[in-house]
């Protein structure tokens, strides 16, 4: 189990959480002091040009948990959708998960293939017992060594929070070391319920991508461990990487760039080119 | 071979192409209005958190072309570095490339591994009898239907012009279809010169990443077939990125970033998931 | 399309097939003189370790089509065991596995994740309609340039032959363009009775796993088109590696086995080395 | 580092290791009793139908690690050739071997691309300094938890006895863990001489694939630690597969195999198929 992870998740208090696409947004996210990242569905599909609907094979996955390991630190919570179909291909990804340095995965209580819960369409929810199957075949399978979320998209499909809170119950009773308590609402109220009735039984963590008005006061009074801000940075840089293409198509020049680019330098910086420098002398090239 | 990337080359119009990193890149690229894209070896290293220095496994640069043109309609030319070692894994680079969809590979007359034209460093240019040997068997082993574009780093490594010149005559005869010729001054005189001197003897490509101040009519007026903008959109992508986490991490809020993300609505579209609504209802689900 | 396999396939003359599980097995049938062959789920699982169970994630599966296909010139037919999950991965694998070498791609109308059919185990099958659905969008993704087999695991799952026949048909209806018709009986009883009531509506795949004693003019007068060897060079390969093995463990030599192994040069030859030589001469190394 | 493969070289007990190519060969030779595994580069790439002379991406090399080690419990040394290009490349393949699961990497004193030492062409060593540097630099980088191995060529390309062991010197001086001594002679003298003269400095193995008629008594009494067979078993599986492909496609049936082939059963089992039966009882399906 990382250590680190487990810490951030028992201290309640609402940890800003980095949604991360690949190992660059992750470098990005830990230089901005981030103590965790989220590596998301969605911005894993978006980046290879799928949809957020299981287009993307999961060994996809586990490459970039490994390319984003490598380059970071901090501990990485995996979005791994219903885990790709049963129990058995949710131990078998959690096991490899772990081996490929993720300290945590989140799956969720919907039926393969997934599919983006704002994206509308068909959005059905897999049964709490066979979801609970899953949550202890991947603890069993990992030996209590990886940090094990359970995402519970009641609310997203309509259900009570009676049922949100008695799933999360089940998750937890099956061996889940956190819930995901996931909203498509545009204001707090929901997850706020949910964390009074919830009274702590388990960590929470919360994502506010349709509430995301809310005052940060209120994450951290409601309890929530953390805080998953899952796809503003890849909408930032599809903006302003959209931007940079149009003035570079239509003035055939980055002059009007300038201030909004980093120099090629700290790209250099990024990727810690020094070294390799310092290394050739070391070793001889 | 792609008969839009060989016309583009052939109007020597200066034609704008987009350096891109990944599939989302090149679909934004795309969305614009490029009519070709360039896979950035700079770009996909920094996205996988590695250096321009052959730390990426070439299969990785294979996949994302795969990505990258599942996801777009325009011709993209492959940054191939040496071509990974000898002739040989330079035509089986280029074969592959191929049957991955890429219209164009571009390799470089430096040695394997190669370190970024602007990374310091030692640079060594290959022979050009041996260079020769790599455009041949590549074109050999692609049957004249891939492009193949000979990269000179002479002006980088503090060659002569004459031996820039000499090079690229070298590289046309053995049937590489256009020339990449680079420099690191921060003016164009370099490239004027070069384009007066070698007389249209073949298309020649330009990436303008030192001498960006450039007015374009002069790209236009030099004849050169292609102006390659390699990194400038990484780099505003970096800047926003990272705006975007520090943002997040100060304020736990994404107010702040509201002007400065696209919507979900936004990303969904790039991806048409609309489609795979009205495929659920054609085809079951 | 592939115009090879089709041609085969409407010969109904029962070509064998051999069954491969990577590039290495896949010259080795083509040497042998097969006409055609079937990249086995059970064949490419094993050899990865894992379980015929989608333990194995699915782009493994298009790597390998790209390693056999680049190897050898006879038509691959993939088995695609249930699709991956619903149409939507169906026809993304399809589109992959076309542009990745695939003459064809065969479907079962079990429910994902598949379980081998002969691994007891539960055995579910699909809708009817919903495995149309999958059938019709693999064949619109890739614009019927893809030769899509749809399989049947009626008689598998203990389900009666107007079942499987009327399975079969609504299959066809729905545009594949060949049936495989599965059966665990140890005699060709059953498939000759399907034969003779499906009356050459469609091509017709078999194979001969359990009912492997049965003549083969049996086959032939039948009017299957292909008969699949599945499993049977994988078996052989498994008994002789572990032979191999326990030989040079038990004697520290391989004396013993000398008659029973290929050369060295044999392995090179294979790979056609000597091309290698000639082209170091051509191109220089 | 792992200490089960330290111990079996501190033995010097001439303990056999097998040379596996992916990880059914490499579950085989675990259950004939085999303490180590050797991942041979020429198995690996004849098993994907490439030449053994780098043409196999090293990412599939990383893969393979992947799903060997997921597969079985003993140690893997890896055959990295000369670690992929320069002390850079070297080092970074080390240690994500390392994080794939290997016990220990082998890299030889080549130039990349590198020829195999067999296959006849050209064929030059390194220099011994820049050599020591790729061996200290990849220490470094996996500090000391990785075994690695020194190979030297030298006897292969025709140096001297005194080349040989300088060579092996100046490598274990550099902090390689043991030396590979390669020969291409038909008997031991060659390697006799070598162990004498190298006086158990630092373990040795050894890979007689020409001198394998020598009596497996002299192995032991040479003090050697381990004695790869590095491609028997690949080649058995070529000569068994071969001749079931040959059978199948004369005999249109498997009748003439029966004795040749494990059953299909087997194949479950090597995969413990009936732990997946349990496992559905246990987590629901």
């Amino acid at each position: 189990m990382n250590n680190t992870f487990t810490e951030i998740m028992n201290r309640r208090l609402a940890t800003p959480i980095a949604g991360v696409h690949d190992a660059l947004s992750a470098k990005l996210a830990e230089r901005e002091g981030f103590e965790a990242l989220w590596l998301s569905g969605l911005g894993l599909s978006t980046t290879h040009g799928v949809r957020d609907a299981n287009e993307l094979p999961w060994d996809q996955v586990l490459r970039t948990i490994d390319y984003v390991t490598q380059s970071t630190s901090v501990p990485l919570l995996v979005d791994a959708d219903t885990g790709y179909g049963d129990f058995n291909t949710a131990r078998i990804f959690a096991r490899r998960a772990k081996r490929a340095g993720a300290a945590g995965v989140c799956i969720e209580d919907k039926r393969y293939p997934k599919l983006n819960s704002f994206a509308g369409g068909k959005q059905q929810l897999d049964s709490p017992e066979l979801f609970a199957g899953k949550i202890r075949a991947m603890g069993d399978a990992t030996s209590g060594q990886l940090y094990i979320v359970a995402r519970t998209e009641a609310l997203i499909v309509g259900s009570s929070m009676d049922e949100a809170l008695l799933r999360a119950r089940i998750y937890a009773d099956a061996g889940a070391d956190a819930i995901l308590i996931h909203s498509k609402l545009t204001t707090f109220d929901e997850i706020h319920s949910f964390m009074k009735a919830w009274n702590q039984r388990a960590p929470v963590i919360i994502v506010p991508t349709t509430y995301d008005t809310t005052t940060s006061s209120r994450y951290l009074e409601s309890g929530v461990s953390g805080v998953i801000w899952a796809n503003q940075a890849l909408r930032a840089s599809v903006m302003a990487t959209s931007e940079a293409y149009r003035s570079l198509y239509r003035e055939s020049s980055p002059v009007q760039l300038q201030s909004k680019m980093v120099s090629v330098a700290d790209i250099f910086s990024l990727v810690n080119n020094n070294e390799l420098a310092e290394a050739e002398v070391k070793y001889g090239a």
